[in-house]
């Protein structure tokens, strides 16, 4: 069975998955990385020793295995505008970190872009449902990541799609920005539902759907 | 030095203190007793043996230690237009779990109330500040429970007169209701926050004012 699942998706503690005024420079608006801090600082996200394990580090390297796509929104690509830029290859440089099709949904469909390490970006003008239909098939029998931004991995709730999710709530108040959680009212009698705090201050929120 | 305390405060996931559509048959609207649950469960809400002690237990407890008087909204007194009625005495029958005297804020001030068991209730028309320190007289060097609801803890925490927050996260989405984060940015910043998983599937979220 292949399953959609999110991993690594931070909150801050007031429910805000990105914060307000986006851009180029800033891509996760006035939040800065103060979202990701927690991840930055595992063995995991480093690839190297010297670096401790633990809880957030076994959350965090659950990013990968058994992941044979992922879809992305067109916020998490590029700032906004970027479709009107030809030569937008994503913020990630020659080696983006994703190793396997991934699929960009966007009003502004442009050709595949091939990269080293594996990641192919190609974009789609879908609906969820008919998005994940396709990167299921790219993903030649393994799960597909849903990996965000805030409004995708809703609509992707909001359509019934996710089998696993895993959010990190962090004790920040952004105040403004995306809200992730709105218009999931009882989300969770469709799951079973996990908080685990970590040393490291945030709490990893598991969310799996019953029966699975 | 006597502290503005804030006890056993349960918020959803998607960060509502309150449900929507309160009335006198739903204190807390659509998420009935959703929130609460956590506490009903333990030992200290029982006062009896037979009941686990544990996380969730040892939190909750800390509601009444060294607390000498408590400030609360009219929306956490009675539903809402019960000003209207000169009968009214809050929802708790003749011995109200407070035990000391009682500052209800609101727009329409009557006579206190004196019941059984060491509640008195007082009716103010005050700031924030102001009712803090009527409370802090009142409470006699003892500590002030700020006793919500959400609107009322709000508005303590942007006066900045909250030194301790203790915030339950409940893994429910209530969807609407009341939000208690709104407003907030950057209110880490005085604090120390910590979070804690307890086994009973909650959150606990304790802020502390820095150099208290």
């Amino acid at each position: 069975m292949s399953l959609a699942r999110v991993h690594n998706f931070s909150v801050s503690l007031d429910g805000f998955g990105t914060g307000e005024g986006q851009s180029r420079d800033a891509p996760f608006g006035h939040a800065g990385e103060r979202l990701h801090e927690w991840m930055f600082a595992t063995r995991w996200w480093h690839k190297t020793i010297g670096r401790p394990g633990g809880l957030d580090d076994a959350f965090a390297r659950q990013f990968t295995p058994g992941i044979g796509a992922e879809i992305m929104g067109a916020g998490k690509f590029g700032h906004p505008g970027w479709h009107k830029d030809p030569e937008r290859k994503g913020w990630w440089g020659p080696n983006p970190p994703f190793h396997t099709p991934t699929f960009i949904l966007t009003p502004h469909p442009r050709p595949s872009i091939e990269t080293e390490g594996g990641t192919t970006f190609h974009f789609l003008d879908a609906s969820p449902a008919k998005a994940l239909e396709t990167a299921r098939e790219a993903a030649d029998g393994q799960d597909v990541r849903i990996g965000g931004g805030p409004t995708v991995i809703r609509d992707f709730l909001a359509a019934g799609l996710i089998d696993h999710m895993h959010i990190v709530v962090v004790p920040i108040l952004l105040g403004r920005g995306v809200r992730f959680w709105d218009g999931l009212e009882g989300l969770e009698k469709d799951y079973e539902a996990e908080a685990t705090s970590s040393p490291g201050g945030v709490t990893h929120v598991t969310f799996t759907r019953m029966g699975i």
